[in-house]
């Protein structure tokens, strides 16, 4: 098989991508090692930033977005016992669309199937070849028979684990990375949000997060330590703990329920540099890791599409290779701005062990001054609805 | 004796106080456990926001500075080998003014002359009695003889190390500290400076700032591990070691010539809460350390002696005692946001062998961040102009 992209991975990133190709008339395929249920089965987070929703727009994957998305003008940190509100659309003329990324994924793989793009699934063994030459191709293995795919370029869409990146040779990628010493342990249920917009809490005890995927389906985080058992938190202890970390205002409004899933997730920082290595281009979560706070993840994988699209499309249409030459520099140069954004909202809101009372009340002068200067939280306000592309 | 305040040190907090204080008609003494010349013999530094300058101003101890300062509308952050200006001026309307510590305490001392307030000099000893009760008191020691002060209040400006502050029963005190692990390298030379505003510099080598005295006179610092003797510090090496830490810009305008002063400083932050017991007051060092960057420590003081002079002004030309009784919470708000703002300032500048590649990507990348960010730029500005009183 030929094609101009292969695309390694079946996540937004790569259908994203995929689509915003094919809309151009550019002939692409999509290979994932696992099925489309699989896929669909991973519970993710979903505030996205207006240049992502400008992307889906773009695809064509937007009706359902826009139709049961939440539009979001602002968010409340709390702490201190107050609530304060964000708000982002006065300060920056800008809103976030929370919009569960389950969702966004079968929204992109419908539209894919419409304009009969080709996924392969359930691919074993996919691996890029050649991309340091002329001629790259990918091969994978499926129904116990090997295929090679030939193609001018492959993005790696493939995610952290993914085998694009650990594809690259070892000194020809320089890596950088932060562990934070705790993790979040979330619940999905059925229950309305304490609130309708997010509440990013800053306690004592720990950072929580009152979320939500739709207005009767609400996603609570709090921090917890690493080495802490699921099996230790019933439903009742979490929302014991959640309460404890929230003012008066959420707290009394905390409706409770069953739980239907509940995980602990380890928060970490990653980058890659360069993204690009010949013909292979590293995308999202492939290249980089934020942790979850402030919601950059998907956010960054889409501006990535952005600025590989772009090259592509100037490649194939314009026969320009200079936004593809620019792709790596143009893609870190954001990438470490919302590193250090998801970094920074990240040290602001969990209590570190090693921070000790110090850090705990700087803290709480850094949310104080954010209150009362407006330069502050603008820079905020700018960062979480995303910078410009 | 009997005052109606009894000042313990006669620093620049002290005599700002007192200057305040005795213009106003409200009787102090100053008590100083060394002499004058040793208290002008202090190397400090000497940027002082707009509201320490009108303190000063409302003092009558501004001619010198107003005639001799240098106002500055900006400084330069210097990192990647780039030099970036902060507009101080565009962004916030203000701007600070570069005079020495040791000028303005000269000054401070000549107005308290001229004025007949009295200083006590070489005060052995210096103890403030029974400030939880009806009758406080300082007693002290000069010339082999003891002596005693009655007054309504004791104002402690004396100093980290000072009697003050250890008066008070442990039990009674909250304190907050972070020690840096590592120190400034800092010399003075009669040199012409590398600009003629301030350059704070990033590298990967650790931080390095450009600053003076005036126009012919320079005050250059370097990052350096607290282990560090001075002995092995010649000039030259500490001209080329600076030199490396400069983009070229400001290392091909390095004049070098012998210093005059050269010494290692640590880096702290410490506040202690409250600020207020009974009738005795901390203000300034006697109650919080900054570390140097960003210049707050003095200005820090200033804001500390403007509450305090606010809360004694009121209690004995109004008989109201509400600004006193808010003395320790209004001050401790506004030193919270300073320490907050000189401990990300010196984050932000440093480089920390904890903190690894990845934690020199970040300060990258948030000094990039502030170079295409107003709102950015414009917080950053506003805490270093001074936030309002």
């Amino acid at each position: 098989m030929r094609t101009q992209v292969a695309i390694i991975g079946s996540g937004p990133s790569g259908l994203l991508l995929g689509q915003l190709l094919t809309n151009a008339g550019i002939d692409n395929v999509i290979l994932d090692r696992v099925g489309k249920d699989y896929i669909l089965g991973r519970v993710r987070a979903g505030v996205l930033e207006e240049g992502t929703v400008g992307l889906l727009q773009e695809a064509g994957a937007d009706a359902r977005m826009h139709a049961e998305g939440l539009s979001h003008d602002g968010f409340s940190l709390a702490f201190d016992g107050r609530d304060h509100r964000i708000d982002l659309f006065a300060l920056t003329g800008k809103r976030v669309m929370v919009y569960g990324q389950t969702e966004l994924t079968r929204d992109l793989m419908e539209r894919r199937e419409k304009t009969n793009g080709v996924t392969i699934y359930d691919a074993r063994n996919v691996e890029p070849h050649d991309f340091g030459g002329e001629l790259p191709f990918v091969t994978y293995e499926k129904d116990g028979l090997s295929h090679r795919i030939d193609c001018d370029f492959i993005a790696g869409c493939d995610g952290y684990h993914g085998i694009s990146r650990k594809s690259v040779p070892e000194k020809s990628i320089a890596t950088y990375e932060r562990i934070y010493p705790f993790g979040w342990l979330g619940i999905l249920a059925d229950v309305s949000p304490v609130s309708h917009e997010l509440v990013y809490a800053n306690h004592p005890r720990g950072f929580a997060l009152c979320s939500m995927r739709s207005t009767s389906r609400s996603r609570y985080y709090i921090q917890c330590p690493l080495d802490e058992k699921i099996e230790d938190w019933s439903d009742d202890r979490f929302y014991e703990e959640l309460r404890r970390r929230l003012p008066d205002v959420h707290a009394e409004a905390l409706v409770t329920g069953p739980s239907f899933e509940k995980s602990i997730a380890p928060l970490r920082s990653f980058v890659a540099e360069p993204m690009r290595f010949g013909s292979l281009f590293l995308v999202g979560d492939a290249a980089h890791i934020v942790p979850p706070t402030g919601a950059k993840g998907l956010n960054l994988a889409a501006s990535d599409v952005h600025y590989l699209f772009e090259g592509l499309r100037d490649h194939y249409l314009d026969h320009s290779n200079s936004a593809l030459a620019a792709y790596s520099g143009r893609a870190l140069k954001r990438v470490w701005k919302s590193v250090r954004f998801s970094w920074s909202m990240t040290m602001l809101m969990h209590r570190f062990p090693e921070g000790g009372e110090f850090g705990q009340k700087i803290q709480e002068a850094e949310l104080d001054y954010l209150t009362h200067s407006t330069a502050a939280a603008a820079s905020l306000a700018e960062n979480y609805v995303g910078l410009p592309y």
